[in-house]
């Protein structure tokens, strides 16, 4: 395989700076939209269908779509749920599709767009993420959403850990990738406590959100990987 | 003291999501603006001028002042000098002002304009920088200037150096400056060796400024701060 780079984007606001045409885009919102999509594609959701807005959202409520609003953090009044996993359980969203508006992560998903694949990364899909990845022979960009385009901790840790888990392919990280991979060395071994030092942590500990944050940093508890197609998020056949 | 906040700025297109009115504004880049700025002016440089761009430096030409020009790493042909910090000897500058265009860290100073107070560090000045800071009561903001915006190792080792002197005031931490601390942690032993894994590190090189990199790495051994007086930097008077 030829020398392929992965590069690590740490906020929506510098994807600018990336060429990502040819690339296989990574979209990280660990806390918690995207592990959220891999937890519900998991458990039989035919579809998730990301939009920017809630407006958007709104448009499809007289479908049989299960309609998902989250704004900073909390459920949108009026919608079925928002971005917690425990909404994404078999019994709710099996055969299901769901539209889904969050604060971070559909809007990365949706800058993403133009990229030769995007899937979505979460904790609890890492291992077979990154196993479908040596798969390929394209570039990769891990794209974390960040807070409102800030750089947060967990989902740059999460860039680290595919970096991490790719180690043995020949491949060209960036600056970013370099740093994201030594932090995730660092806090790997206890990732809940690691993050509970940041302030992301502390602001999401006071929505009373703390049993979501411990299940979004379970490790490959799932299997399938979400993917863009058209524009719907469906499990990828491999 | 009251709780202070101390935010990491990764790259200056981030710059838009910190309100720094009222706080100082550290613009850091390591190689090499930033550390040649604060070697020139110890030995005793009377002002550096930062313009955006060579035309702006251009202008200056028919004044007994010095013209520094580099862009991509090299001296801009037809003026006196670059970045390197070998041309801010005191032979050299002594008494003179310099105007200076870079690619990234002169950029960085005009983008801060509107900050409390806008100061210069590398890690020559690592010390007596924080020891300042420590005397202040305003918020600070750690502007990394990167490499044509996107994120660089070496800025944010320094970043992660000013939080780690800091770390026995009571302040408040955002998470690029929780990441930038533990970086630093991890390279501090020795920044050089850690530095070489960087592609930014590898593009100097080919640019033959090895020298100049290790000397950018010499801790604590300026003892001034230059901070942005209109639109000169000079020596802070404490």
């Amino acid at each position: 395989m030829q020398n392929r780079n992965i590069e690590v984007c740490l906020s929506p606001a510098l994807l600018h700076l990336h060429d990502f045409t040819n690339s296989i885009v990574v979209v990280i919102d660990i806390f918690r939209a995207t592990s959220s999509i891999c937890y519900g594609i998991e458990n039989g959701a035919e579809s998730i269908i990301p939009v920017a807005t809630i407006e958007a959202c709104e448009s499809y409520r007289n479908s049989n779509f299960l309609l998902a609003a989250e704004r900073n953090g909390e459920v949108v009044d009026g919608f079925d749920f928002g971005n917690s996993p425990f909404s994404y359980t078999e019994d709710k969203v099996f055969g299901k599709t769901i539209v889904l508006t969050t604060t971070n992560g559909t809007h990365a998903i949706n800058m993403s767009r133009g990229a030769h694949k995007i899937v979505i990364g979460s904790f609890l899909n890492l291992a077979s993420l990154c196993d479908w990845i040596k798969t390929q022979s394209n570039d990769v960009l891990l794209l974390c959403s960040g807070w409102k385009d800030k750089v947060n901790l967990e989902d740059t840790l999460f860039a680290g850990g595919v970096v991490h888990n790719l180690r043995e392919e020949n491949y060209h990280l960036d600056d970013a990738g370099i740093a994201s991979e030594d932090l995730y060395i660092m806090a790997k071994d206890d990732l809940n406590n690691y993050l509970k030092k940041t302030s992301h942590s502390e602001r999401l500990k006071k929505l009373g959100i703390e049993e979501d944050i411990k299940f979004c940093l379970n490790l490959n508890i799932t299997k399938g990987i979400p993917v863009l197609d058209g524009e719907r998020l469906i499990k990828m056949r491999i």
